[in-house]
């Protein structure tokens, strides 16, 4: 059996997740894929705190060039993150013909063309399946298992930290502000949780399923972000009234020769499969033309998930290499540049959850039905919540049915000056 | 651009889908793999018969030999179906060096040690993807993306056909007999329904995946086999006052040194992802000890999901002879034989809900849970159910801890003969 060595920059939660899973996996992923896959190096500043497992001597080291230069070394690991020093050891990995494993979606997300372009370039490989959803296969089967079909849609529950905090509002009917404290208090948030809970983490995950799904990467300041932060207790009950529930979404979906990649908190039925994917588990459902709806539900984090799969990377990768005599790079995700568009986010059509504080004016619900009608959207349900607020404003919340973003953002300014609403109305995305 | 040829046996419903796949979605599967996979060669006894698309001329032919033998076909697929000609096909096949696709999960649980031996003395590769789970990943994800994780269980709704009959069951509060008939008539259920209903169709299923997860494949007479046909309504409908709704589940799990494999209707609390799974659609979660639980969902059945992963496994493969110089088998699914062992259906623990017809008698109810105690069988929950039956029987329904499957026999045998009872009582899985 060939032996394959593998050497991991980056001993941190991820890190030490891989080289655990690699040292106490090492004999039944040797049976299951018929190569052995040996733990080489491990290079970190800090090489003397316990990570609560035993590594071989001689495998540790400060000093990540060493890695990449060891000749037992074929398969080159990256779990430091960010993408200052991590960039340029994927870079000169690649350069130095290693195939390379990495879980960082903001590398791929900001300079996959480089990277992606540098690993074929130099015949090497490039597997990034953790990047998304962590301990979920999406990477996989939509570089593989899904190779085959036109894919329509991917709808994505794809952070973790905003899940749980959404499932805690629902459930305790908590306002945001004190499940993030929570949150942040348990470990499940970051102390600056932006990257997370303004949805920017959703939307680097969306741009590389993009990717692998149309050949087509947006960078991330062409597409609309919305995250949790604004989202009001109000209306995750509203939501629940109607039989919804608020998911934190990414949306990747194609029409025609346009993509359309967006970040939205998203109403989801009750009776939908991804309503059912709560606290910090994440899932994405993909319509491929001929599978027609997949789901894939799992941690979407952690060290133990997303080392899972870097270990299932590096499995194939070893397998590749210890059965073949070259090496090879698949096509680059960009193959579709110059022949499709990202979608502008005012053309993207969706139903809508709209909330309304209507003055105590005779006709007010009027204006703001006909209004909406008037830029082409249509009210599906409308209902009256509550008594008279404290400003004696009613509540209404309309639900449309499918509009252009644009249009339904004319016919909000043109209610929020025609004076009959005494708050901006309140905008939700359904799916 | 390497160009890889593929030859189909068999042109019916599958067949087709995935011939119509391979023309249709050439192009972008030459995007995303870099390399040009070209239908070649396609037999059936049936040519004639208008599939509802266009071949090119040359590529139909009468003779399935003649596939096999084609120098410009490197990958067979056969979706024939049986362990009749298509055993003979494949064992033909990989004996003359070509990679093969099946779908066929009779073929796999029955014969799969011959075929898998014969891949790897050939060095051929079998890829299977579609056998378990249609156009669920299932298969893919065991073999690849999961492999460096102990697999600690996987329970799988694997049978559209059941699924769809309970899902009505359920919903419309109709009887077994009623929705079975409408389902043949529908299409859903076949004119002899054995195979689905009784659960032999899911046990092929649960000993493949026994086989990717462990190294060891029982054979299905070793595995106990519980259907759907002598479902009772009054069980669903008493099921869901629980807060459980019925699946008919295949449970593979890893205790020690033994291997449990099971097909069962079973109870699933609402909350879990599983009982979500309703109509036709299938799905597995799978429990591994560094990725947790990862679910898998999607159509287990139909002509195009079906193709949808026949196609991806044919990307996969063709990749590979694209790629690379000399092909490779994979090690074959059967190493942990003598290592590890069935255990016997008896030593089996779980959760059952139980429902007695007791008799109209004082201590009817007493007889029944010291006896189970007795037997070591501890109560979680009962509850009596309605108004007295015609019989003056009384139903009483009883939740209880996990127990071993065969102290439950022993005390249900005892109740039975205590004369407490009206009617054998009723015995279901929980999880």
């Amino acid at each position: 059996m060939k032996q394959i060595g593998v050497g991991i920059l980056g001993f941190g939660t991820v890190g030490a997740g891989v080289a655990e899973g690699l040292i106490k996996h090492r004999d039944v992923m040797s049976k299951r894929l018929n190569v052995d896959i040996v733990l080489k190096k491990i290079a970190d500043l800090d090489i003397t705190t316990d990570r609560g497992f035993s590594v071989p001597d001689g495998v540790l080291t400060t000093d990540a060039s060493s890695v990449i230069a060891d000749e037992s070394v074929q398969i080159v690991v990256e779990t430091i993150g960010g993408t200052g020093i991590a960039k340029k050891l994927v870079l000169d990995a690649l350069n130095a013909k290693k195939c390379v494993v990495t879980a960082n979606k903001k590398l791929l997300a900001e300079y996959g063309r480089e990277i992606f372009d540098t690993a074929v370039q130099n015949n090497v490989d490039i597997y990034f399946g953790a990047s998304v959803g962590g301990g979920i296969p999406i990477i996989r089967v939509l570089r593989e298992g899904l190779a085959g079909n036109d894919i329509e849609s991917i709808h994505g529950i794809l952070n973790g930290t905003c899940n749980y905090i959404l499932t805690r509002m629902e459930n305790e009917g908590l306002p945001f502000d004190e499940v993030l404290a929570d949150a942040q208090k348990l470990g499940y948030a970051e102390a600056d949780p932006s990257l997370d809970i303004d949805g920017f983490d959703t939307a680097h995950k969306a741009c590389i399923l993009s990717a692998l799904a149309y050949g087509f990467q947006p960078t991330l300041d062409q597409v609309q972000v919305e995250g949790i932060r604004n989202l009001s207790g109000t209306d995750v009950k509203y939501a629940a009234e109607f039989g919804y529930r608020i998911k934190l979404l990414a949306c990747v979906a194609k029409d025609g020769d346009e993509v359309e990649v967006g970040v939205h908190p998203t109403l989801i039925p009750f009776t939908h499969m991804l309503a059912n994917v709560n606290d910090a588990f994440n899932a994405a459902m993909v319509k491929g033309d001929m599978s027609d709806y997949t789901m894939y539900y799992g941690r979407g984090a952690g060290r133990a998930p997303t080392a899972s799969t870097v270990v299932g990377d590096i499995g194939d990768i070893a397998r590749n290499l210890a059965h073949n005599e070259t090496r090879y790079a698949r096509a680059v995700p960009s193959y579709a540049e110059g022949t499709v568009k990202l979608r502008a986010a005012g053309d993207i059509s969706s139903r809508f959850y709209l909330r309304f504080m209507l003055e105590d004016k005779p006709g007010a619900f009027g204006t703001v039905a006909s209004t909406l009608g008037r830029h082409g959207v249509s009210i599906e349900a409308a209902s009256q919540k509550g008594p008279a607020n404290a400003d004696s404003s009613m509540t209404v919340v309309v639900l449309t049915h499918k509009a252009k973003s644009s249009d339904l953002d004319e016919a909000l300014e043109e209610i929020k000056s025609s004076g009959v609403v005494a708050a901006d109305p309140v905008k939700l995305r359904m799916i």
